[in-house]
């Protein structure tokens, strides 16, 4: 199985960023990383160059991968809610909101999803577009088929991406005919089935999981409800699910749900809120709703560029942070317009500073860079049960990572517009605080030039590829 | 001069799309633009193809450029606010608004233009971005400095950017001892000496054309305001500034001009409002100074980005349309954090999104996606006064346009990560206006391979270069 394929030992020196706390970004300029041949942080050192560490470590044999400029070793991103068939729709909302958007756009497009071909051209390519973006590790909703939720299995474990993968449980009327499971008991045996056979491809989980996916409470009738809570209980199994995204839904949860005494209430009635359930979009909670998810122990995947594509509102996180909310950021595809996390942290910002000028909390509601990038990795890894292995560089997590090389302005400047570095622009004068600030606020996916999942490369644009024949990196 | 380099007569055949009002964008599959001589649109045939538009308007020996697959013309962006000289600076603001902005980040570097040297580094580079990103005109903010203003006028003519370059007019005491201008005498004579210098160049004013630039009211005495009003009449010029943009600022408006009724007053009082003025932000204007600049038939430049990013709010753009005014699109580098009308495009949607949700208007607060193209093409020319030249495919009009190209998903789905296309997917099926979309949402300068002025070709990228050399596209 390619996700086992073995790595050799290998030391990568040179800048590095993460997060040590949710305020605190750690930049170290000078770093030595060694990656064991399971992909695990055997050492960090911020203090001894590359010979010194191999020294110390006995590790003269092992490869080397050296950065230098403005280049910078950052953890990988986290997507904790994303539909993976919705790639194609990305782009795609023009004026609608939540309700009519999944009748225009996400029904007809998910339902073609019986089309094993067709899944496997889009799977194939949203994978490679979110490690081309430096996610290492998603949440993906599939569809209600069976065959292409396992064939997106194959595909992360075969491209060694870390992937919760869900086939979709939705079985009310909401969903057109032509899109929808026909029974509770359907439903379910499809679900178990999905389960055994991601488990049956990685039964240790490092790589693919099965999670438990009820679309939302309006797709699911009372009864599918409490079904799935039984089966990610019988299964010991992660959830996801929507809650709270769009007034207009809210105001259908209660229609359809009137015993209820909230949207949270109905996932509570059903067992669908563990400690292994994460809940996409969060935005209009009433602090009893709040207080429950919070004593459950469920995580909060914050979507601001869906949030603010399809007109859902903005999630409060700086409250539901000081609360102690376990939460993440998602890229929702295709409520939202782009697969990237990059993207998502800078509209996690926009969004918070909306919040600031629209709320009384003013600037205390202002998400800082140190902040959104944290939930992007740590927070993120948190949701999805990872914060031990992924999301920073420590002794014993395993290597998740990205190169972010911001490259450099030509002597003179540019004169013919042929910027092979990507969108940012570097001087030589920027500080170290400088370059992470113009990579989150100018950045994009050039600036990833590799990508590391368990030590494995498992993404490399032809810039690095450059680089390695020049030796300025070379593995 | 590289500006009046003499160009053949070319023919522009495939799809083109661009705005007929505010509300409607025009896309048509298989067109043929003519262009002549002197880059003015001489014929649009949306009926004939190639080879019976060459006949019927004897065009047999023109140059062709042909478009097929995702790719289509669309008009040149028009930038209606920025500032060259902090294009270092670009994603630095921190947790900074605007008067700290200033102070930290901005006047530093500007004052740092004093360095002609450095000077040329920057502004090529900022030009050749614009560029890269489609834009074809742009309002620039240079610095105090007339040497540096003066060099930034000869970059954009010999790159062939419409530009209106200004150098910024600053006396009071809001500015730093070690950047500002010495007297209201010193300060005119400096803007005068550009202005003559700018005139001297493009004498007729078709690439390149000073604009007298108080830098805003707080950083002006009311004597250098009513002299640069004075200036600009006598010289017949554009002037822009910024007004109303954050609330400290207005607080500090009010204390420095206690005799005046409001910000907009202050202008007013100085005749700084004239039919040739453009008025950055206009966020926070009571329905009262909206009345005065309707009356005195100045424009607003819209700077979404920039807003969201120093938190200065959000500009209530669809009153201001309703009410009449005439608006463009303002990256504002660098409070706004990127070079990129595109940006601008789906930030002043975002925006627009952002007070619905907040307001009362709720969806009419929206902007359509039609709507803020429109702002960024013919409402932008309309702002710099080139409505009847630029902004949209009309015969007499210039040729300002740009290639999109989105290229296409290879089959099968990417299996690499190898995007060349850049970052839209594209699968086969989408409709015209689909591709729109997803060009404005989730598309970059990636797209834009190609970019012309009147007709001279100003930008292109590697891979238009590549399909030249294969015929597909053959200037």
């Amino acid at each position: 199985m390619a996700a086992s394929t073995s790595i050799s030992r290998t030391i990568y020196t040179g800048a590095f960023v993460h997060s040590i706390s949710l305020a605190k970004l750690d930049i170290c300029e000078n770093g030595v990383i060694g990656v064991d041949e399971n992909g695990i942080i055997a050492f960090v050192e911020k203090e001894l160059d590359l010979e010194a560490a191999q020294e110390k470590h006995s590790w003269q044999d092992a490869t080397s991968v050296r950065l230098s400029g403005n280049a910078f070793f950052f953890p990988g991103f986290i997507d904790t809610h994303t539909h993976a068939p919705q790639h194609p729709n990305t782009g795609l909302f023009g004026k609608t909101t939540l309700l009519d958007w999944l009748q225009t756009y996400t029904f007809p497009m998910e339902s073609s999803f019986s089309d094993l071909k067709r899944a496997e051209t889009i799977y194939r390519n949203f994978v490679s577009r979110t490690l081309s973006h430096g996610t290492t590790t998603a949440a993906y909703y599939a569809t209600i088929h069976v065959p292409a939720t396992n064939l997106l299995a194959d595909i992360c474990l075969a491209r060694g991406q870390r992937a919760l993968v869900g086939r979709v449980c939705m079985n009310s009327e909401l969903s057109p005919d032509y899109y929808r499971d026909t029974s509770v008991s359907q439903s379910l045996a499809a679900s178990k089935a999905s389960i055994d056979y991601i488990r049956s491809i990685d039964p240790k989980g490092s790589i693919v999981r099965p999670v438990v996916t009820p679309r939302f409470a309006p797709s699911c009738t009372s009864e599918m409800l409490s079904a799935i809570g039984q089966l990610a209980k019988d299964e010991d199994a992660y959830i996801q699910t929507h809650i709270s995204e769009n007034k207009g839904e809210i105001a259908l949860v209660q229609e359809l749900f009137p015993e209820s005494k909230s949207y949270t209430d109905v996932y509570d009635t059903a067992n669908i809120l563990t400690s292994k359930t994460i809940l996409a979009h969060a935005i209009h909670l009433s602090h009893d709703e709040r207080r429950t998810i919070l004593a459950r122990g469920s995580s909060i995947s914050h979507c601001p560029c869906s949030n603010t594509a399809i007109t859902s509102g903005c999630a409060p996180i700086r409250e539901l942070l000081d609360e102690g909310h376990t939460i993440g950021l998602g890229t929702d595809v295709s409520g939202g317009f782009h697969p990237s996390i990059l993207e998502n942290v800078r509209n996690a910002i926009w969004t918070s500073r909306h919040l600031s000028m629209q709320s009384e909390l003013g600037d205390k509601a202002k998400l800082s860079t140190e902040e959104a990038l944290y939930l992007a990795t740590r927070g993120g890894a948190a949701v999805v049960g990872l914060s031990d292995k992924v999301g920073a560089f420590e002794v014993g997590m395993e290597f998740d990572a990205q190169i972010i090389d911001l490259g450099n302005v030509e002597s003179g400047g540019s004169n013919d517009g042929q910027f092979d570095f990507g969108p940012v622009d570097m001087f030589g004068w920027e500080s170290w605080a400088d370059k992470v600030e113009k990579w989150v606020y100018s950045g994009d996916d050039r600036n990833t030039t590799a990508v590391w999942v368990r030590g494995r490369l498992v993404h490399k644009t032809l810039r690095y590829q450059k680089l390695q024949c020049n030796g300025a990196a070379t593995p």
